[in-house]
């Protein structure tokens, strides 16, 4: 870790040409970034599906668990959306996915794992690794910009996938500090409010429009960042129109390049 | 960072005669450290010392900075005292900072200083240095702990001392979080809670036996810290019983050295 002192008086580079020149004419730098962090900022199609694909190994079960990765992860949304409605109390994420793997356990051959396994299985969603331009894209950013999560995943998730993957976040903030979970305004308002920032001080990072636009009804800033393997080989981008975000990025390389003066 | 997963399955060293056989054959080792901050982690005497005559030096004002290092901390616990009582609504450390600032600047002979330099000076608690053992001893106990900040320093001021000083936490938990100052037992439950740890799991690190006894009092384990100059060289250190805590330690590589198998 680099203090951030040691580059405080760093020159700023002048705004490069394309797609970045409109924001950094038309507004100041941000002054931290939050990022999503399932889909953005790790790949949780390719962890989960290898996760199960090793616990179904140690019990001899055959599967799809690509298949078995994006049914999980289909159940997050209805599941949070059930503690966003008042039909759950605040479940942390942790509880809610292993809510979601006993409902569809069954349907995938998984009904006779032992508890242990499916706790451990449960477990891989704090272990997910990072995309290959994660860490590089990451440390630049970091010499510029304070780094946050802002994500629905449980703070000590958060933090544990933290140490495992060496994501080298300068905090952990998560929904569940709020008690409310994406999009609710509160996640972005009052992550802005920890940071001592006003809104359009903060950035958010995601690959999901439905976020950056929450983010942005919020008074952020925002920059969309291409997963194109976030549910695997079959992925379907989301739409969304070309001047709805302020930034689009290929990867976390290209985002600290488009954000002008992102440390080197 | 180093990814906790590469040292995982490390052989624990087996428990050193010493302080720390008791604490070692009783109990299992802590899972996480949380750390108090002001005074523990970093020398807020020297630093706001330093950072006033600096001020000072820009203005052509003599004082006693030392003095006043001790002054502007004095009225820390008071502060706080009226929030924990409800006399005060909730209120950031860098606004009761501000609110004790304001009532010292004038038998200090800072009565005169500008607006801008007083914020700025107010910010000093934010680049705080750390001992000369604390980096070297964090970077130890994080090969094998959860490290977190467990301060009544807002959130914002953490995280920026964080970067600021290199600390490598894993997270930033601050009274903030809790809307409870220390030591209101919400802190140190909370902390643990966000951490998904027992309170028995978790053992605060601290300078100040009061801190240390309601953490205890609150169910975690306790390791106490002399920091023989927090109030600069007249420093009288506080007195503790022998057994009070599970820990006594002369600095953060003493720490490391008694957390048998700290990780070198």
């Amino acid at each position: 870790m680099r203090p951030a002192s040691a580059v405080e008086d760093k020159v700023i580079a002048p705004p490069r040409p394309g797609p970045s020149a409109a924001m950094t004419d038309a507004l100041p730098p941000p002054r931290a970034l939050a990022f999503d962090v399932f889909g953005t900022v790790v790949d949780w199609h390719g962890g989960i599906r290898d996760a199960a694909a090793a616990v179904a190994a140690r019990h001899g079960l055959a599967g799809d668990w690509a298949a078995f990765a994006n049914d999980w992860r289909a159940g997050y949304a209805p599941a949070m959306d059930r503690v966003r409605r008042g039909e759950l109390p605040w479940t942390r994420i942790d509880e809610l996915h292993r809510m979601i793997l006993e409902d569809i356990a069954a349907r995938h051959g998984l009904a006779g794992l032992p508890e242990a396994e499916r706790a451990e299985l449960n477990r891989a969603w704090h272990r997910l690794p990072p995309w290959p331009d994660t860490l590089p894209g990451l440390r630049r950013l970091k010499r510029r910009y304070t780094l946050t999560t802002l994500s629905n995943g449980n703070f000590s998730l958060l933090t544990e996938m933290a140490r495992h993957a060496g994501l080298p976040w300068d905090c952990i903030v998560s929904a569940e500090l709020f008690g409310h979970y994406k999009p609710d305004p509160e996640c972005y308002r009052g992550c802005a409010r920890l940071l001592d920032l006003a809104p359009a001080e903060l950035m958010l990072v995601a690959a999901h429009p439905s976020d950056l636009r929450a983010a942005r009804a919020a008074g952020l800033r925002t920059a969309y960042v291409r997963r194109p393997l976030e549910q695997g080989p079959g992925t379907v981008l989301p739409a969304f129109e070309p001047e709805e975000f302020e930034l689009v990025a290929d990867d976390f390389g290209d985002l600290a390049d488009r954000l002008a003066g992102a440390g080197d």
